[in-house]
């Protein structure tokens, strides 16, 4: 049997294959961006789900619109107000988590041989899904602005076929930084000039500790070029995969062709759940309480690091979302601590498969969200052991 | 901005277009293929959800496996057992309905330009599925038997590039005809013989409403060449979107790529709905009962038809299932009819869509599982009195 050429770039994603070898309870792990758990609203859903069972419960089980469900599209539309996103529920597309909106991205838009211009490092899961349509990967430098421009400028003038621009504006993952305000127009400006579409994913961005939340970069976009991603899986649950593809008329609808040949729709009763459960309880209270958590797990890895880490680790400040991302000095390779960090129950995310074009194995990726304040310092004071040894021992050689 | 070549053959579902267009409540449908609600188990679903989330609501609201729940992947594998194939947990993988599973058959195998061989009429939402991956068709005359494998063979041995056959052959959409179990061995025999993947869809198979089930397809496959789709959507419900891919070994962990990228993994809190549904609840009972009212409207309809269709319109007598399918005289447009239908509040699906290379445009697809037999009786009366019309238009023109 002969497979579609397509399958020779698909491996099974690194986080996932870390994940099985961690199943351990003692391991310490850093590695997954799983929310946690016991900020997760069991009681709520209990309620929400006999509600809708009772209300409609016929309906609720059977198949329905590829868009989704109405009353959930509207009060989507309405939160996208405070990122300066005026829409109706006529803009809005469920998908199943926002990880199928970046499958119907490379569907929509890559031919064999395509270039997706995105951030250096960028999200693992977007990779991997566009990997599926056989694209080119051109990586933009970032500091903690986001892209910088004149290189961004620089590969649109040099690149042919360049057919999509992927960012994560807010809390980037894998790096944990946020674009400025100035950086944002001036991606839009470009896009409009070499009239490219833009994807904006942007699964974090409500998990913001401190500060204001910036406008998304769908917000200064007057041309129906960018396609905004969000999701429910970090504010509410990951499970009931509920996600959502913003975009504008025309352009929406080639993603709901996608939808319809992916999977008809996404689950009934879950959107019939989630609606009511935005109709019977605060949602942005709900994330307050996960902030609060989080901020607080933030603050200890940031605190730990700063006390266990060897001086010359770098690493970023997140303002908000779940990752922290570390840079070793240059000879140094993350894949090989990973495997004497295992060995004292610690785990992460090596940098390496961030980078699509592969390098930077010097780099790493840290998640606070999942453990408990004094794990989280037991662990990186773990780490930073190992760190310490490896860098002792490469001095003797 | 530039789209990827495969969006100029993609366009929105006639049946879903359909469907939009008869949303009025007064017309009868015989157009969808949407189960009947007033059998969806509302109430034990109720029961279900809570007892998910009581006994381990936060894992049931997580993020979970690519492959699935494996409690569920077990008893759908034993469920296997009944048409002759045996299997364990590791040869399945959850899909967002066996639509999933097309796409991802699409995703594996096909390159664009490849070809895919499928029977002629097929399911509309399964060529949906493959054109997002640019193939031809090459489709295969069908009788009450099934392919017609002299034509198949014929069709192997001429055809450059073929990557997979792709067969419904238990109460087949549209056609309402089963494959005989001599056609099974034979398709395997030239499966094997011209190393080609074989798609057996079956979500039909557990409605049969008299007669014995035949083994799979699957069931005969020696080379591990069968990828079998399955689906809870017309014994359970549809809404919650849980379908199955079962393969084996190193094919399936293809489609296991595939998935990661595509939506990471199946809702989590209801695939254990549907496993405790199955421990709580006799689903086959529960198919029994689902069997009773789609025969008696099975029987209802085919009543009618010999009752009220001028007698030069054949149509096929489905064993079980949810559909059967008329042929008009050549020179007979079903889109035509559908309009002057449509006026009399009765729908269907015109059939020229069901053929992926065009053609055979004086065909239809009605399905009796939705309407009440009063509704069919009177549906089809209606409907064979426009077509008791048009021909006698035809003959005085």
């Amino acid at each position: 049997m002969k497979f579609a050429r397509r399958m020779e770039a698909l491996k099974a994603s690194e986080i996932r294959e870390i994940l099985k070898l961690i199943e351990n309870p003692d391991v310490i792990s850093f590695a997954g961006g799983l929310p946690a758990p016991e900020l997760f609203p069991v009681e709520e859903m209990k309620k929400v789900s006999v509600a809708v069972l009772e209300e409609d419960g016929q309906q609720a089980l059977q198949y329905s619109a590829t868009e989704g469900y109405r009353p959930l599209r509207e009060k989507i539309a309405k939160r996208m107000e405070v990122i300066g996103i005026g829409t109706t529920a006529d803009n809005i597309l469920i998908t199943s988590g926002s990880q199928q909106g970046l499958d119907f991205s490379g569907k929509v838009f890559l031919d064999e041989d395509d270039v997706v211009v995105c951030e250096s490092p960028s999200y693992l899961g977007a990779i991997n899904a566009f990997r599926a349509y056989s694209p080119k990967f051109v990586e933009i430098e970032t500091d903690e602005d986001g892209m910088i421009i004149e290189d961004l400028e620089k590969a649109l003038a040099e690149t042919k076929n360049i057919k999509m621009i992927y960012v994560i504006p807010d809390f980037q993952n894998p790096s944990g930084r946020t674009w400025s305000i100035e950086r944002r127009k001036r991606l839009i400006a470009l896009a409009n000039q070499y009239d490219l579409p833009v994807v904006e994913d942007n699964p974090y961005g409500e998990l913001r500790f401190e500060g204001e939340r910036p406008p998304a970069i769908k917000s200064f976009d007057t041309e129906g070029r960018v396609i905004y991603l969000g999701t429910f899986s970090k504010t509410f649950c990951p499970g009931l995969r509920l996600g959502w593809t913003l975009g504008d008329g025309e352009l929406l609808q080639k993603y709901i062709f996608v939808k319809q040949g992916a999977d008809l729709h996404t689950n009934t009763l879950t959107q019939r759940e989630l609606n009511k459960f935005l109709e019977m309880y605060d949602i942005d209270a709900h994330i307050e309480k996960i902030k609060d958590v989080y901020r607080k797990r933030r603050d200890v890895m940031m605190d730990s690091i700063k006390k266990y880490f060897p001086k010359n680790v770098k690493y970023t400040y997140p303002e908000g979302g779940l990752f922290t991302w570390c840079e070793l000095p240059q000879e140094m390779n993350a894949r090989e601590i990973f495997l004497k960090s295992i060995k004292v129950n610690v785990a992460f995310v090596p940098g390496g498969s961030f980078f699509p074009n592969g390098g930077k194995e010097n780099t790493f990726r840290l998640n606070y969200s999942m453990m408990s304040e004094e794990k989280i310092e037991e662990g990186i004071k773990r780490l930073g052991k190992v760190l310490q040894e490896e860098m002792t021992a490469g001095k003797t050689i």
